[in-house]
């Protein structure tokens, strides 16, 4: 088993975009899929499964969503931007680069890990409420960020994307994916292309984590 | 920092629902709170904010919640149970012992941690389907998921509910929760009062993934 420290591996894991086309060995992904499985679920029901896609051809039909996807989304995007500071517009515009790259190589990625979810077998809380639902999220991307975390232990290149969901009726087909499995996300999986994984950029704790109720900055 | 191997943390984290009253030190919260911001979000956006809830009368209040959900999910639960067999009924009978301890003592943990989350912040790329949605989750889980383990890093008892999730009107009330903001999930967190974290249990890869599509066993 490939050793990181826990701490260590979560601020260096990065979305790595740009992917080397060499294949990722059978081993190591199951060490990534075994680290999904060890993740908290609702009532211990994994309500998920994973399906890693390495086909060409399914890969590629994937890929022509995905960059259909991309393609609006970044478009509307860059439009936002004009408008914000340049410091901003600079960094995003790195983001949206690396984006297009991603967008215009999704079926060249290695391997695309697509997360399929079964709400029947969940209890999700919020489905009563007047606001989106999320719930049943918390029993599928603790899953995801396990796979993402060990992925950035075994040295690949990951990132998670949600753009397909989009398409769920298109990736259906490809995929083969049975009523009434949804589909939470897809991770191309690679070797960087660059230079990986390292340094990230977030909001500190301080404007994150209230103290006892909203509005109160938690400070250590 | 506190260390540990990646894989040995996954691994080991449980679902720890008996704690001790002692409270959790400052600078340990925050830790566990780092780690949550250093999770990826779509974006880069954060949408969630956390509120450490240490306060006796909001942890009293979320707790009258929590049991009142606890009970009606329990009473449906052990009526379901009578009929499945008795290697599984021993089993999931500790899981709701334990899960009685928590709902009669919830109010008791030394934090507990709430996470919202902002929908207007998100790019729900599933918000449009004809089946429940779950991706603004993907901005979410994986926060928790960091929380979750840097816990088990730092010997700290932790276990993701989402109950309080169909109590959302009063939570935001004791919390001061203002809209568009809800709820995803509270972590009560303390010294664990048995045995704490250790060996886990889990369907396998073999019986989770799939290559190339649906229902094509993964193996390597």
């Amino acid at each position: 088993m490939t050793q990181i420290d826990l701490y260590e591996a979560m601020q260096t894991l990065r979305a790595v975009r740009r992917l080397r086309p060499d294949p990722v060995p059978d081993e190591v992904l199951h060490r990534v899929l075994q680290a999904a499985c060890w993740a908290p679920t609702g009532g211990n029901v994994q309500p998920w499964r994973a399906i890693v896609v390495r086909d060409s051809a399914r890969k590629q039909a994937l890929g022509e969503h995905y960059l259909a996807g991309w393609n609006e989304y970044s478009a509307d995007h860059r439009a936002q931007l004009e408008s914000a500071p340049e410091a901003i517009q600079a960094k995003q515009a790195r983001m949206l680069d690396s984006g297009d790259h991603l967008a215009e190589n999704f079926g060249q990625a290695p391997a695309v890990i697509v997360f399929c979810f079964n709400p029947k077998l969940m209890a999700i809380t919020d489905a009563g409420l007047d606001r989106i639902s999320v719930v049943g999220g918390a029993s599928v991307y603790t899953a995801v960020e396990n796979l993402l975390l060990a992925c950035r232990a075994e040295g690949l290149g990951c990132t998670l994307t949600t753009l397909l969901c989009g398409y769920e009726e298109h990736v259906r087909e490809i995929l083969e994916i049975p009523e009434p499995w949804g589909t939470a996300c897809a991770v191309p999986i690679g070797y960087p292309l660059l230079g990986g994984h390292g340094k990230i950029s977030r909001r500190p704790v301080e404007k994150t984590a209230f103290a006892d109720h909203w509005g109160n900055p938690f400070s250590a």
